[in-house]
């Protein structure tokens, strides 16, 4: 009946808007933050998903989830790869 | 007419109510799982963004999708970062 | 009044529709593409999330949002962690 097809497609079109605005297709999104010393740390709302370090040094860890730290004895710069989704 | 109204409203209902429950927001979080020796695995459903090496070395490679490497000649531990989304 | 129950059915039908396919989770994936020389840059969409750099060098840099750059002053190869959400 028209009753039956008017709701069928009111509610289409409702379903329709909401196709139009899915939700956000999610990416990845990283940056660097280098600093002096052996620390480095990631701005509030990313995670660290790598350290780099001076002197060729890789040994690292992380400290307090969002802190590089960098091992060797001597360190001039430590930097954290921070990512988040945008 | 009332009939009109009355489906748009009930449509909106429904929908104000999906929007109050929507896909829950994803966050990345990493852990770091440290080892003794040359390898180091992620947890199942973890994927390794980077790993960090014993006696300051930076080669490494991952092997079987979520395992750390580490390749100096002599290897005391090796850290793999793992991170997934929550 | 069977109309108001009409209209609650066919709402309660269509978002069933909708639950059985709701947007698909997502994961994260990674690869490492690992390169001669000093540099190694990801596939486009991934993003990098560490390096990995030959003669154990744990000093490298991100250039241009997706390229590996390993500082040490001899270097034979550089690999790129890659990740992007699937």
């Amino acid at each position: 009946c028209s009753l039956d097809s008017l709701v069928d497609t009111k509610i289409k079109e409702a379903l329709k808007g909401l196709e139009l605005n899915p939700s956000p297709t999610k990416r990845m999104s990283c940056v660097s933050i280098t600093n002096s010393g052996r620390l480095s740390s990631c701005p509030a709302g990313m995670v660290v998903t790598g350290c780099a370090c001076g002197y060729g040094c890789g040994s690292w860890d992380i400290r307090g989830e969002t802190t590089c730290h960098c091992q060797c004895s001597t360190m001039d710069w430590t930097a954290a790869r921070c990512c988040h989704l945008t």
